[in-house]
């Protein structure tokens, strides 16, 4: 009979982009493997160009890039590699966003804006990702954006135990910073068995980065509270917040938070904050002008690891988060 | 010189699905004009047919239904109304849904879940809908789930007007039934120049319809509170937390809420309920079942149809509602 | 070298709507194994929630739903079910229509109507359906109505065995109820080595299941006539050409078909009509109010089986069906 | 305020491929316009080279091209001439096919079959078709095949019209030279009020152009009878059936089809066949070999015209076949 | 009848990104209208937030971004243009590329490269854009990447006819500096009737912006050398082929291009060339570090706010560019 | 646990077009297996058949068709095929083009011409190809064409190879028949370690096939001149420029090209010609006409056997010809 058989044979290969190789390099090393050696450079007027030097033909191609700035130009990094992983004949690209940029701009405030969390999605999407994984999206609707499976991993598991094992859990309060924050909040109340508040403000959504007031809602006096966002940016809101814990009495402020953006006065911010401790994960890397003491960073690597390893074992990304949602 | 050349004119066509024919009807009537003849028939396995009477072709076609009971079969009329103008040469095809079904699967909470409202919109997508019109979508993000404009009205200057003529405004407390619901809530208050109050409750997301507890945050000892939400469905969280606020010495309680679903066991609740009164609008048909003295049902076509001629006549829908989002 | 290698697997993964379970635990049965355990509900509102209790990750998937009524639900339990298939990372997704719904509404008679049967081929394709597999369908041109493959199953073998096992072959005349069906019953002639009458009539295409007129062409006198059809609804085309046949002098008349729809007026005119047995396939479940001794239901899960067995095994479906087509 | 603004005006552009360019002229004449000019020729290796010397920029564009031999050549032109229109900003093109090549493909008889009439409606609309226009469809699903808009013009009215100004009616039969066109027929019959007659014959669907029998159901003795069938291609079939009519007493046998393909041993069956009378439309050059004082051809283009018109002016292609379908 | 009839008109509007607003200005200017108002602006992290401030529903809108450095970030940006453009319902969406980014990488020089030209393209098409507009594409065959219409804009005459203007025609000889370029400069011979010289180079494809040699065919002694091309990046190339020229006798070397890219060590390159002039058109701004006297910069937009005319009015933009190529 | 498991495997399978069955053979032999036995023929009028006598389920098909003359029949039949497959379920299709046609219609020349090359890749890709395989493209630019892996041979190493092998390497000089060409002539110069010349022409390109001017570039006199190109069509063009060169002086002058189209007056131009030997590969069947000592004919299946060998087992493509692109 015509043809030729073999046996078929899977592979996996992790590529990064430039953005945040040191996360990368971890994720390797915890799945025992090695990144496809790969070149990239900007050509002098700003033009990427990568290509990599081992073959990608017929394997399942993870492609990591954190979405730090130049935020810009690390998604374009992150398209073209994907671009140039399709057309060599990759069998499967899965984008892998430690942290997915835009993420904030998910719906339309107002008339004639963009909605570019989509945007973001439909480029990956176009320019020949199969499958997303993320960590920790802004909202889980986002996930709806990307035609395709989308892996949705946590950090509370690995910020929430950190939190607990050093903190008295007799003197925990787990506090939202926004009542959109208040699900997540009660993630956090459930698996350290505290209390929770709530700090009420409002944002004005055509100046970024600004805030109007905030009040706590709930009993904080006395307390070691526990301030849980998914991201720090500019850090605004959440020393807004801690200083009105302190106001209304309590002993001592700690923030965790997945993704440290840190960016414009977040440093002076984090610096001049009376919180005792900034809990974050190493999904973006730490502005090296930020460098402070009370800052913890958590690696995010092995949750990273053991889901793509779940995807190409083709096990359960679910059955890591068992209880988190 | 070859060819021929005639003055250009454009077309506005408005159809109705059998969903909630009165509705349409209103706006057509409000809009100056009338609904297509359409004939719309079930066979007797119940497969639909539908044709229409006029031609369409060259028309910029507007399709309403509401997605009430039962959903499906009308969501699948809808699709097949669409399919039949994409074949009669519609120059555009808009799909009207004043209440979207499904809005409240809109992302996974566990593994291996649909996010059936993006299938919803990528079903409309494919069936030919050019742009979505839609009244108080559960989740804002719900607009970038369709590839296209999606225009987005909002029925809280309806209802916050009506409520505003109605109560005594010293006395009146804006309640939030659930903290993700603050950011409309906000709204009210600066419509109403009112306070806020916050019901916090969890729910159970593996059951459907129920609800765990509800505390609430904020004074409303005599008040007169109006408890606002986008829907209400089976109404058990809404009563729930009706009565919370009657335990917390409220004077009184109104609900307001743009849908009225008000499926199941609603009927029972909202009758044996000591809220005094429920505000819809008509995106639904109210259930015959449920006929109530204390249901007041507000018009919502009037909005509709001004959104229609802003469409059509290439105005701005964002200007129909300054100062919502 | 980067990356990690290991040997590749296949799996299949059978999973059911909840329109017909009978049929597909049979199919489960016959493969040898199981239905992968779904949790599917319907909300107080009618929108359906579905949620697989085992990873479908890298699985071959089957998706079993028979469009009976209510159809337009289950039609969208289908498109639902593989959009979450999708969601979850599953290799491939073949829709399994026992019966196609909406498969009469093949082309337009008149203008302004839908094709609602390439309407659902894109819904399935939309959602993510990879291949679907049928049972006689209504015309062969539904295959092209799908951007891929499409396994096209006959009932044709099983009905005319069990036929041909039972009635005297020396007094059988095959009889096709209509000249759009010579050549199904042409197969049936050949298969059987009996000879061929045809029914003549024509039907009020804007009208739903009504006809005009029956004549019948060859000879029936003391035969027993087998009529032959892909499905039987309202039964009153068969009835009527039943009757014609008896007024023609037959001896007897059997009435075989794949797809027993049997809906509205149709449990009343089998129950009086003089035709001595209806043999149909499970394709579709037999609703309760029509519990006949006259009915005889063959089951078609042995052809699925080894139909789904073929397409996970790589083997030909075709082969299943020598001479058939 | 910003921007520019002018009224806007329609425009209608006629092109023609090279099959079947005096069908494309005498459209041209009816609708009182001229041809866009075009270069088209074929370099020394048969590639195709087009170029149209008149602007398309923001026209509606018509593209005839009859499907005649060599098919496959004037099929890539008109795919050309399409993605010169699309790149030449068209604001819609509609490719006219008074015969659409391959319509006998439309299904799958043996796996591993193409669906190649699928594949001739997904190649017009990749290159950049947005609507089909056609005359009598072998079969009707191949509208469902195109995903956008079909205009279905038919013959009947005309050549019906032309057989029943000249035979005698009271002697007239109408005869179906297949089961599969006893629809059509029924429409003959109704309009001329004639008798109907069926030939019952099975093709050997593996060999191309091969009847296997031929038998007249029906009553023919000393009648007029007009065989009436989409398309003559090698005319075996419907010489066979003419002797078949003869043979059962015909006194005369007039044959009426929309589409005279007349390839291979056409000419000699034609020349050498007792039928007084072939009657076609001229979807289709007649070929230079086959010139018969016996063939009367009657022109479409009236009717391309009247569509074309109705299209563009954005009226009904329905009204001009009442009746027909 | 049913629906609303009124007369059509057409709207133009223009857009511009941050990369090079004094061109856009420039061309709604020769346009006599003004730019759509719009606010752009960075948040801390990066990420770029969009709105228009007027209405964009129903117009025929053209969104012009420069691909000037930071590149990344202003084709982000013009990507969230379009993105927002499209939800508000623009008409038709038209990119206007002065300078088309990643032009370079048009190909796979080797294996597992990107062809990120061509991703581009499809980034613009993803995001909503209907058209393309560029000047001077690096190669023609980029029109070919975008799978819709692209209006190509040629510098040529604008170029040719300044220095026609300006040298001694007698002593003129036009220089290719690439064999690549052979063809465009032969169409600077046509027009200003002069002699060819071609430098012939070869480039090493894997280190950006490297030359291997230069040498001179043609005889340039005692000539006016004026060397075309493109675009200059890094000005290595063209200063070592007007060293070369130099070298053979030139009487003196003008440089003509479309685009200054003008990156990394051209204004050094520049200033210490013996070129006498250098001459580009203004679809890049030219860089703040790069003024010196013998930059003479053209600008390009009257050009493309004619084409843009052409576009809107439906007119040629051929017919702009008679024999240019 | 629900499901069936077994182990994967992989199967290749081969299938050739009718266009040139020799070259497909050989391919097959040097992968030691046979082409799927294919039933193709043309039908009366034109319409191409095809059928596989093999089942393709899951199998890596390939599937060979060089674009000779009659190039638009072999273009469609190759479509046809590509359909076939895909809804036989195979499990990636590669299209194999040893000369792709239409490739030289790679870009506008003129407005309103089409881009034919694209439209190719696009037809292929719309038919089912998932990869394109093929020889010496026109223009590398074309790989951008398509939407997936292109898998781009050289016959370079053979011809250059073969050359080298039989030409006195210090009497040669490689010559350029093109500017445009000078590229790949200079890696023929680094592979031979050879001088190099070049033919400066200009075409007209509104006239197919016709040049205006040869001048030859470089010391050719009493050299062995090899002029390379990628085809020879007309060979209007490569007889000039070898008379240019041994107008020049030229001892001798082989002409090297990877396709030998050969089309129109191409037969009498190479039996006129002074040129001593024609060598192509057997990417194109060479004409029947066409018969002469003069012309060698390497074959390219080696090649293209190693390549189909490459990515079935996943390995490198690019990896066959280093140093060549």
């Amino acid at each position: 009979m015509s043809g030729i058989t073999t046996s078929g044979e899977k592979k996996l290969k992790l590529f990064s982009g430039r953005a945040h190789p040191e996360l990368a390099k971890e994720v390797a090393e915890a799945l025992g493997t090695e990144l496809v050696p790969t070149k990239a450079l900007d050509f002098a007027n700003g033009e990427i160009y990568v290509r990599f030097l081992d073959s990608a033909r017929g394997a399942d191609c993870f492609v990591m890039q954190s979405h730090t700035a130049p935020i810009n130009q690390w998604i374009m990094e992150q398209l073209i590699m994907i671009d140039a992983l399709k057309r060599a004949s990759a069998k499967s690209i899965t984008a892998i966003l430690p942290f997915y940029g835009y993420a904030r701009q998910d719906k339309k405030h107002l008339g004639r804006e963009p909605i570019s969390a989509r945007l973001v999605a439909d480029l990956l999407r176009q320019a020949g990702a199969d499958r997303l994984m993320a960590v920790d999206l802004h909202t889980a609707q986002i996930q709806g954006f990307f035609d395709g499976p989308v892996d949705h991993l946590f950090a509370l598991p690995l910020l929430a135990d950190y939190i607990g094992g050093k903190v008295d859990r007799d003197k925990l309060t787990v506090v939202s910073p926004d009542a959109g924050r208040v699900k997540v909040a009660d993630q956090w109340c459930d698996r350290l068995d505290a209390p929770l508040a709530i700090i009420h403000k409002r944002r004005d959504i055509t100046q970024a980065n600004t805030i109007l007031s905030a009040d706590v809602v709930g009993d904080v006096k006395g307390r070691v509270c526990v301030l849980v966002d998914d991201m720090i940016d500019t850090a605004g809101t959440i020393c807004a917040a801690a200083d009105a814990l302190f106001d209304n009495g309590a002993a001592d402020v700690v923030v965790a938070a997945t993704h440290g953006v840190l960016s414009g006065p977040a440093a002076d911010r984090l610096k001049n904050s009376r919180v005792s401790e900034f809990v974050f994960t190493n999904t973006l890397p730490t502005p090296a002008s930020i460098q402070l003491d009370k800052i913890t960073t958590l690696s995010i690597a092995p949750s990273i690891a053991a889901a793509i390893r779940e995807v190409f074992e083709e096990g359960s990304v679910t059955s890591l988060f068992e209880g988190v949602h």
